[in-house]
């Protein structure tokens, strides 16, 4: 049996994962792929470091020279993580003519563009399941299972670190900084959470998936996006008492056939929606599409062997490529086209909004309030007040009817600027239910 | 660019939808296989039929030995149904060296160890993604997504009238034929419903399910099987009662690495439980793997499109093979071994199990049902009865705590020769809650 040499970049949780799977598996992948999978290198920058899978002392390298100069590696496995030094590696590895599998969103987030004109110019491939949703076979199932069909829209909890503190408090009743100290202590906090509470991370995460559901890149940063930082147990109480819970979902849809809508932020979800079965730190994401209709792919989005089993599958997949169509060029949708798009505006979009404005306990700050809604045409579908002490502030709690999301932002900059507002207004869209269809 | 001739054989429902998709998706088909796909022959039983696609004249054969026989056609699409003729056409396909990509479960359950083997011995391959879940892609996820990692355990809502009928009854209260009345004026049931709600259909999915996840041979015949039909509205009213929805799920799993348990009943869900959450005639698939963990495969189970979605997908993906291997014979998998087992005695599993005893409502009823769990070492968790007039029979609910099956059986036997139990009484396995482990 003829064998592919790999070189992998990086050796942490990962891609020690990966080199585990590899050895645990090597027989079933050898007879998938009709060739064995031979880890040549594996590039090192702490090789003194403990690490969670013995590497052969032949195969450490320390030098990525010796990685990407050598003309037997096929496919190199980017595990390192970060943007420099991974994305010049990468950049060399493309314009050697190798294939790549990358784990790492922030580098394809960044500097996506680049790369993915480097490879249809070379003529090779960069797979990167492992960068949206750890293990769940999301990227495959949009690219082959859904081959044929027309992807309309997605919804995913993609960001597990915000699942998790925000079903951490739905639980517990903690509050936001002990919902993310015991994410922390539970492995699935960083110590510094920005990226992941911020939703910076699943901006990234959308900007792919959005890439291979509609072949439309979408600067990341350029997404609409809002962190679960300013989420309160009053909201989480709130929420409860409106038969929903808080989950933190990041959404991209096609408009008139060509027009991306993106956005990342917390939202309410019906307890009995799909979504709101999804719990701890896991990941979920619902796509809809003109023939299947909705479909929902669910697991794990973070850790050692969920993330590796992401990548060797991409692995297997461009090893078997590299099997079938050795002396004739890289596979055919390697060279598919995509088109450069900005976010279209979500001011017409219609939502039914969930608001919670803090005012102290005196009288007139309801007809406040209800005056600025009333100003900007946003009707009251419902209200909550719950009694305090007379000296405390107070969380007024409203849910509108369905409004363009232009009109209640205007209402919202009125409301924020009374001087009874005591904090910025919290803002939260509610998710329709599922349709009952059958 | 090149074309790959296929034949249909049939055009009912499914027929017509994959003959839309390939239509409506042709350039992103072509694409993808770096080859068109053209229907050269569509056989068909009833030519005059009113269809919901118009096939061309060209294209529409009598004569199942027009498409057989044709040197041209490399693929055949069996979607006609029922064993015979398809099982006769399907293996004179093999014999000519067709690939076959079938949505036909109960052909593949039937007579799938003769097919398979002849697809060997031909070096073609026999794909069947929508003859399990529908539109859901699961078989592929099982052979590529999760190629690394080691299947453990299934656990499926795959037979969509059960689930629609249960779900009724849940939402509606009402009455099991009520609710399969329901589903048949949903178009979600046949008029003979019976190989749906007894379990059967599950049965033969569940035996693919198992082909493809751990390369066991299965006869759906020997996997114990309880269909749906005695389920009335107290067993749904008491499940409410213990915070569970009724669902029918069929489970498989591997012990000790290469014996197969199998089993297909309905379950009491605890309502936060992912499956909990799979509502109408949706469909699920819960996977449990050695690496990524526990994953979830949700979406529509049935239907024109849904199902023609997952006939497409595989045709794309023999295609590609086709395209890719084509002087090389066919891709390596398609030669793997399968070991047929039959499925090992369930008797020594444990579970909490729902008992619904139907009584007069006289004096020692308790004791005696009690005597009976007793002398079988089944102790109760917890105990409901509901008041009720004198004159009417009472239904006592018990909830036993965990006991291996072969011991509650035992007690259940010993329980329905009292002469006070009216009816034979009700089992339901109580699903373990979801782990809490992030």
């Amino acid at each position: 049996m003829r064998s592919i040499a790999i070189g992998l970049l990086g050796a942490g949780n990962v891609g020690c994962g990966v080199l585990r799977l590899l050895e645990d598996n090597a027989e079933a992948i050898a007879a998938r792929i009709g060739a064995r999978v031979v880890v040549k290198h594996v590039l090192l920058r702490h090789p003194g470091a403990r690490r969670a899978f013995d590497i052969p002392a032949s195969a450490k390298v320390t030098d990525a020279q010796t990685v990407l100069d050598d003309p037997d590696v096929r496919v190199i496995v980017e595990v390192m993580g970060g943007l420099e030094p991974a994305r010049g590696y990468v950049m060399q590895a493309l314009a050697h003519r190798k294939h790549v599998v990358s784990a790492n969103k922030a580098l394809l987030g960044t500097h996506g563009k680049e790369l993915f004109a480097e490879a249809t110019r070379r003529g090779v491939t960069i797979h990167f399941e492992a960068a949206v949703a750890g293990g769940i076979p999301i990227l495959r199932t949009l690219r082959e299972g859904l081959a044929s069909d027309r992807i309309l829209g997605i919804t995913g909890i993609i960001n597990g670190t915000s699942n998790f503190v925000l079903d951490a408090m739905t639980r517990t009743g903690a509050s936001y900084a002990d919902a993310v100290q015991a994410a922390q202590e539970a492995g699935f906090a960083e110590a510094d959470p920005t990226m992941d509470v911020s939703g910076v991370d699943a901006a990234q995460k959308l900007a792919l998936l959005a890439l291979v559901a509609f072949g439309l890149r979408v600067d990341p940063t350029a997404i609409p996006t809002e962190g679960i930082t300013r989420v309160e147990p009053v909201d989480v109480q709130s929420a409860a008492a409106l038969g929903c819970v808080i989950r933190s979902i990041a959404h991209a849809e096609l408009v008139d056939g060509r027009r991306l809508r993106a956005r990342v932020h917390p939202v309410l979800v019906p307890t009995l929606h799909v979504l709101a079965g999804v719990y701890g730190s896991y990941n979920a994401v619902l796509v809809n599409s003109a023939a299947l209709g909705r479909s929902l792919y669910y697991g794990r989005g973070a850790g050692m062997m969920p993330t590796g089993t992401a990548v060797v599958s991409d692995l297997v997949e461009v090893c078997r490529s590299v099997v079938a169509f050795a002396d004739r060029g890289p596979p055919p949708e390697a060279l598919g086209t995509i088109a450069d798009v900005v976010p279209i505006s979500n001011g017409d979009e219609r939502h039914e909004n969930y608001l919670r404005v803090r005012v102290p306990n005196v009288p007139g700050v309801l007809a406040a309030v209800a005056g600025c809604l009333g100003r900007h045409g946003v009707s009251i579908k419902r209200l909550y007040q719950d009694p305090r002490g007379p000296e405390l502030p107070v969380d007024m709690v409203l849910v509108t009817e369905a409004i363009e999301d232009v009109r209640l932002r205007g209402a919202l900059a009125e409301i924020d600027a009374l001087e009874t507002t005591l904090v910025p207004t919290m803002r939260l869209r509610l998710l329709p239910p599922e349709p009952l269809d059958g």
